[in-house]
């Protein structure tokens, strides 16, 4: 027996000695080195260091509103639209306050209901209505089949079925708590242990490599050509795949961005068609967050699915090997429907083994929130021309729409003018995410107080501004590289004209 | 080189030479051997082969109803109150509907609103959403602090405060989609790999187990001891930890369910401060899941925080050591509002560093959906006396909670008069889970189809009647004995009679 073998024999003998003598020993509690090491490893920058430093001044701001330089917090470090005041679709609205309570369609239907209320609710959100909650079949607040309602996800495959022009199948669609959920089922599957490998654009959106933290699998990192507007740039992708097979990494899933989160770039078709030639390849199944559709500014989005299709319609069965995951969401478009958890994924070219393995997951989570689907359903299928609700709906979307794209023009000629900072023009989704041009002496002291330059510049922004980003660091970025994102959601423009003058003077200070 | 090293490089040159000639090489898709087996390995059987069946059936009877012997599917699978025609308590659903319109508010506050509409809406219901509306700060279609709104955790510290007659901290609680997502949470956390254990009442509920095999650690069963009314026994316990400790599992967490799901089982005080003696002495974080708590119909539901609170107000610092998780969930109680996803876990005893962990957890998807937040408030402060809609509110608890107690007792009285069924007195929860004595002639027909003997009984019940239960081997169950669980959430007793009927001849035929 060795020493140290014999020492600690010793120890646990004297250990469980001590244990029976003394009925009041009280074990150690666990600790961080006790737990799980990927949940420790896991990051989430969007709401990280700089986002709970925000909320530690919104509390400063008002317990003691003359210690801070300014007089509110600016949320744009994420995608929170209503937060800041966007208002919600009154359509959507309408038919998940009737899911709630049933009751109001008897008020409205008795003949005392004044017609004062009644014009309140247009016939076709009656309808709708009475279908969903036929489609419910008891009430939102039952569990439905862990897929999602079956009704709901009729109209969502007629809605894929109508945008790519080829026919879409319920069976493939799985109703989700917001595209989040289905990234960590799809994730949760395909991770074979540390020896997988999943390719994630850089800069990402930073659920992907948390998610592959958590699953002990490897993010491996594609680059995208930020000089040419943040394109993907297939040689990239394939370099990454070759790299990491020569290490024992199987790389078996590629997630695409599509409209990009952070960096706004729509893919173009052609594009697409190279990205899945790498997969049918490669054998990777294809991650395509398509959050962000209904957010194209400038050209078209078009879905993976559909270029797929295409390819599939015009190839035979050469393209039959392709797997693809389609996420979509409530969260995002115009509808911004963040805290209600509503989405969807599409699962293509899977087995009907593994189909039932995404089954079974997300039966043990037993289904998504109900009226969350309802949302979904209502987003998929919105008032038609022709329909009561049509011209107020059409009317608030354009408007949302056009508010979007309008702030998104603004802020990026205004970071154009700044001396200090690049930006490539938004084509779509929520965020700029500009490049920050850090002297040495900026990246001295950030590295003096333990931050990354980007991070100290967020945090200056923060602190001066009120104004609450996300360093580029927590998305990933070239090295050598300063870049941070913020949302262009915020209304109005004094915000923009305090961020213009904080930057003159950071610079300024810090030659 | 070894020959079968040559002879692979050999195939791996082949291949890489026909990639590289043949520009339409389709790689094979991945299949269940290539994904992850901790995902393959996970069973939930509340949502398992016999409901899986029963969807089937429930098609076919929609097809072609003379198919098959019964009218309608009875789904006892599972505790899901509103579709079996529970009602939703009014306030909360009128409190849930205008959190989705607030323009409501404004109808019943303009003078032209008739007298009749406003009646459904008394004044606390209004004053509710305001505060609620309040809370929230922008909309429900906004994301919240990932840890909940803060005003709801207000809410239910106080009714933790209330319920235990010791001060509950709102830092300490966090909302969550469900109980089954925190427990998600907490299991992801404490599972270091394969050497971590985690002890699981036998019958469980499904979830823990498949949590575990999902997160690569072990399930460390304790038997209930089914003939004094599943009690928990902890020697039981203290067996389990050294059998384990000595294969060199570290067994560093003990769930509790409590009211029992699936034995109905409810814990007494001197119970409770047993089992945080042996988690004290053998540094064992608690997962108390207390889920069924409104679910009382014999004996008192006393909590483990309450329990614990008790223990350490009485021995200075020695239960300090002591980590605890406590579940509740706004989807059984008289709520049964499943389909909305609102639960809460409050966590006491964890260090700074190890709270951060948690919020970081949460996290990464956000938030719960905030209608389900709300729900959670609405729930843990109901009108009280005095308060306007106190009688209705009153009335509709009672008459739920009677009804289910009834039910219980209705079920378990049919049973206990049948041959070759045996089952303890239900104290608590939404289930009963009677043992069944089974014939050899059953066990090896079971065999021959591969099936469970409780299996088979189940498989027969739902094709015979169309009432589906769950067998206990999905529960987990002493070796040798068969049991199912059923919930007697089904209203009437037309069901009852027809299980009775079909039990006697299934006795008869497979004597």
């Amino acid at each position: 027996m060795l020493r140290t073998q014999v020492k600690t024999q010793v120890r646990i003998h004297v250990k469980l000695t001590l244990k029976r003598l003394n009925a009041s020993y009280s074990a150690p509690k666990l600790s961080l080195k006790d737990i799980n090491p990927h949940v420790i490893e896991a990051k989430y920058a969007v709401r990280g260091t700089i986002p709970t430093k925000a909320e530690e001044l919104k509390l400063q701001l008002q317990e003691d509103p003359s210690s801070v330089a300014f007089d509110k917090i600016i949320f744009s470090n994420i995608g929170n639209p209503q937060q800041l005041n966007q208002k919600p679709i009154t359509f959507y609205r309408k038919v998940l306050s009737i899911l709630q309570d049933p009751s109001l369609l008897d008020t409205l239907k008795s003949k005392d209901c004044p017609a004062s209320f009644k014009q309140q609710y247009p016939q076709d959100i009656i309808d709708r209505a009475e279908r969903m909650l036929k489609d419910i079949g008891s009430s939102v607040g039952a569990y439905s089949a862990s897929q999602g309602i079956r009704g709901f996800r009729n109209t969502v495959a007629e809605f894929i079925t109508k945008r790519d022009g080829y026919k879409a199948d319920p069976n493939d669609i799985y109703l989700t708590g917001g595209a989040s959920a289905a990234v960590n089922y799809v994730l949760q599957i395909l991770c074979n242990g540390p020896k997988t490998g999943v390719l994630i654009p850089i800069p990402q959106y930073p659920l992907y490599t948390a998610t592959l933290a958590l699953n002990n699998s490897h993010a491996v990192p594609y680059y995208l050509k930020e000089s040419e507007g943040w394109s993907l740039d297939c040689n990239e992708l394939i370099k990454a795949i070759k790299d990491k097979t020569a290490e024992g990494v199987a790389v078996n899933c590629l997630v695409v961005i599509n409209p990009g989160n952070p960096t706004g770039a729509v893919l173009s078709k052609e594009k697409m068609i190279e990205i899945v030639n790498v997969a049918k390849e490669h054998g990777l199944v294809i991650i395509s967050d398509e959050v962000y559709q209904e957010n194209v500014y400038h050209g078209e989005f078009i879905s993976m699915r559909k270029v797929l299709k295409e390819l599939q319609a015009k190839n035979g069965s050469e393209y039959d090997n392709i797997q693809l995951v389609s996420l979509h969401s409530t969260s995002k478009g115009v509808s911004g429907e963040c805290g209600q958890r509503g989405g969807y994924m599409e699962i293509l070219g899977f087995s009907d083994e593994l189909r039932a393995i995404f089954t079974k997951l997300c039966s043990i989570s037993l289904c998504s929130v109900v009226t969350g689907q309802a949302l979904v359903d209502l987003m998929c299928k919105p008032p038609v021309a022709g329909e009561s609700s049509f011209a107020l709906d059409h009317k608030e979307r354009l408007d949302i729409f056009n508010a979007l794209k309008q702030r998104s023009l603004q802020l990026w000629e205004t970071f154009n003018k700044l001396e200090g900072i690049e930006c490539q023009k938004p084509e779509g989704a929520m965020y700029l995410f500009p490049k920050l041009d850090l002297s040495e002496n900026v990246i001295a002291i950030a590295k003096a107080k333990g931050l990354q330059p980007d991070e100290f510049y967020c945090l200056e922004l923060l602190e001066n501004t009120g104004i609450c980003t996300v360093p580029g660091s927590g998305f990933g970025q070239y090295p050598g590289t300063w870049h941070l994102r913020t949302t262009f959601l915020p209304p109005g423009t004094e915000w923009i004209s305090k961020w213009e003058e904080f930057h003159n003077e950071f610079m300024t200070k810090y030659k």
